[in-house]
């Protein structure tokens, strides 16, 4: 469905794109679509609403002697392989978002939504409150970091190394 | 004028306030207000893009020889005073803002742009890409963490020592 939708907007534009015509592309009703998505911005975020799922349950489920951030960056590492095979479609996704800014605004809150989500998880994990919050935040900063360098890499190293280089950058920068 | 608007949602409501009446309540008219505010949510983080034009003035001054990440605190410490001075306004405009998701779009959209201010000023500072990057995402997300704080202290200690403090926990949670 996300690829359909995808595909038909790298061809024509966003704005060009209606409804109906993504419907159609994926073998479904106007009706249907709304059915699945609140808005046409939707189609375009239900693969970060499943990468939300995956990785908070991740987070949950890692070893419970982690540090947070280790803990965070593990979470993250269960949905790096999925990234890895689907690296032109995310470019393809990542080129209509930075071009529209209402794209851009539902992208912020979703990154705001995983932040808010992973607290919660590590309190779930006997993490005092604001090691929580800067855990998370700071796992998620390092983590965009590493996705976008990841989007950009002409080399195609995986997400894997670039979100832990992430993470490294993100230490150094702190230590000094 | 913000003052005048937030007087007037708060006691009417966000969604119950007209943009003519916020316009009355300043004394300008409605075609005033739209040469000064977008839409209405802009009436909201006017004093926000000054607080953005603020903290990275004072980055791009602070004395050369700073990390980054101390630098990036330090340019938000110019901005402490302003908000002590105005406490019971920012937690007044926050409950509104904390009330309407359309409102928070908004907010991150803004948290957005003085990270990616940050970023470019510590650039042109000299420091490297993926330090840059990094030591605004960790700068900003200590600040506001710190900020959160700080609205909710019911002893009323300053801003600048929550964002502090907010700092430190940032430390702590990186070096474990």
């Amino acid at each position: 469905m996300q690829r359909a939708a995808l595909e038909l907007i790298a061809d024509r534009g966003y704005d060009q794109t209606t409804v109906a015509e993504i419907a159609v592309a994926a073998g479904l009703t106007e009706r249907t679509f709304f059915r699945y998505f609140a808005d046409k911005r939707e189609v375009l975020f239900a693969s970060q609403d499943r990468f939300i799922a995956l990785v908070v349950d991740a987070l949950i489920a890692a070893p419970p002697d982690l540090a947070p951030l280790e803990a965070v960056v593990t979470a993250f590492g269960a949905s790096t392989t999925w990234f890895d095979e689907r690296r032109a479609l995310a470019q393809a996704r990542q080129g209509v978002i930075d071009a529209h800014p209402d794209l851009q605004e539902r992208e912020l809150a979703k990154i705001a939504k995983l932040s808010t989500a992973m607290t919660q998880a590590l309190s779930d994990r006997g993490v005092s409150e604001p090691q929580a919050a800067l855990a998370a935040a700071a796992g998620v900063a390092a983590f965009r970091f590493g996705f976008a360098q990841w989007l950009a890499d002409a080399d195609g190293h995986d997400l894997e190394s670039h979100v832990l280089s992430g993470v490294d950058e993100l230490r150094k920068v702190i230590a000094i």
